[in-house]
C-alpha cells in the first residue's frame, strides 16, 4: 500500500517559505555531486574536505525525518514530490526536471544533463534516458485525482543522447477504464534520440 | 561517436590509489545526499550548511577534469566507469551496484536504495527500476571487447519495489551477429516485482 501524507491546513506562502529554506542547499549538493565525479585534487584536500561534508551531514542529520521524504500534500492542493529522484526540488540525484502542460493536454520539459548522468563518455547513460521517459510518460498518464503507476513501458534507442541541454515530451494516446496508454521521446539539439511508449494502470486501492 | 580514455601504462596499483583517494568522498556526499532530502533543521542551520558545502565544491574545483569523467582504461585492463550513475563508485548519484558474474555467464547484483531513489511514498521509482534493469541487461549483454548499447528494453511492472534491499539479475537469451537479447529482473525481499527484456547492439564504430 502506497501513503501520501496530508499535512492537512498548510497555507501556500508556509509551502514557499519551506521551498526557499530547502531548495538552494539541494542545489549545492547538486554541485558537489559534479565536482565530487570530476574532482583532480590531491589526497590531503579530499579528505580534508570529506571532513567537512561529514560535519555537515551530522549537522543536517540532527534534526530529520524518519524514513524517505514521501509526497506530502496540504489542503489547499500544494502537492511536494521534493525528495523524486526526477522533479524533487530536494533531492540533488534529480536534475530536477520543471515539467510543463502543453496547450493540447501533453506534458514537456526543457533541462540540463552533466556529468552524473553519463553512461557512454559524453553521452547520457540509456538508464537515465529511460528514468527521465517513464517519469514524464507518467506525469502526463496519472494526476493527483487519478494517480496511476508504471504497467509496461518500452523504449527504444534511435541514436546515443549527448549530455547537455535535453528536452523530453510526452502525451496520452488513448485511455480505457483504468489504464491510459502514453508515448513521448526524449530529444537532444540534433533531434529524437529515444522513443517510449507505455501503459499506465490505476491500482486497485485508488479506484472509487 | 563515443570515445573511451586510454591512460596507457598505468598500473593497478595506481588505480587502486586512486580509489581509496577518491571513492570515501563520493560515500560521503551520498550520506549529505540523503540527510539532504530528509532534514528538517531550522533556516539558520540549512544557510550555514550550504555556505560550508559551497565552499567544500570551491576547494574540489580548484582542480578538476574539463567536462564529465568519460570511462577510462588502462593498458593493463582495468576499465574505470567511475562516473557511472548506476556503478560509478566516484559518483554519489550512483547507489552504486556491484555486478557480479554468476557460473553460468549470468550476472546479479545485491544492493540497497534509499530515499534519494524514492517515487511513490516508501517505494522505488518506476524510472529507478528501468535505470537499474538497463544497465544489468546491458551489462551481461556487453563486455569490454564488444560494446553494445541498448537498441530497445521493455520493462514490465508487477508490482510496488519497496525502498530497501534489492537484488537484480539478467542473462542472455540468445545472441545473432550484432545483437544480444537479455532477459533479467528486480526483487525485493517479496519477490520478483518488475521484468525486463532488451535487444543490445553493437555499433557501427566498435564492429571488427
Amino acid at each position: 500500500m502506497v501513503q501520501w501524507t496530508d499535512l492537512g491546513d498548510v497555507s501556500s506562502a508556509e509551502v514557499d517559505r519551506m521551498r526557499a529554506v530547502y531548495e538552494p542547499l539541494a542545489g549545492a549538493v547538486r554541485e558537489l555531486v559534479d565536482a565530487t565525479i570530476r574532482t583532480e585534487v590531491d589526497a590531503e584536500t579530499v579528505a580534508a574536505v570529506k571532513a567537512e561534508i561529514d560535519a555537515a551531514t551530522a549537522r543536517l542529520r540532527a534534526v530529520q525525518c524518519d524514513g524517505p521524504f514521501g509526497v506530502r500534500f496540504t489542503a489547499g492542493g500544494d502537492r511536494m514530490a521534493w525528495g523524486n529522484p526526477v522533479i524533487g526540488i530536494r533531492n540533488p540525484v534529480a536534475p530536477p526536471l520543471t515539467i510543463h502542460q502543453d496547450s493540447d493536454g501533453g506534458v514537456f520539459t526543457d533541462f540540463h544533463l552533466g556529468a552524473a548522468y553519463e553512461g557512454p563518455p559524453g553521452h547520457v547513460h540509456g538508464g537515465v534516458s529511460a528514468l527521465v521517459l517513464d517519469h514524464v510518460l507518467g506525469e502526463v498518464a496519472a494526476n493527483p485525482e487519478s494517480p496511476r503507476f508504471t504497467g509496461t513501458i518500452t523504449l527504444r534507442y534511435l541514436r546515443p543522447t549527448r549530455l547537455g541541454r535535453l528536452h523530453a515530451e510526452a502525451r496520452i494516446t488513448r485511455t480505457d477504464g483504468f489504464k491510459a496508454y502514453a508515448t513521448g521521446h526524449l530529444a537532444d539539439d540534433e533531434g529524437i534520440t529515444v522513443e517510449a511508449e507505455g501503459v499506465f494502470i490505476q491500482p486497485k486501492w485508488a479506484r472509487g
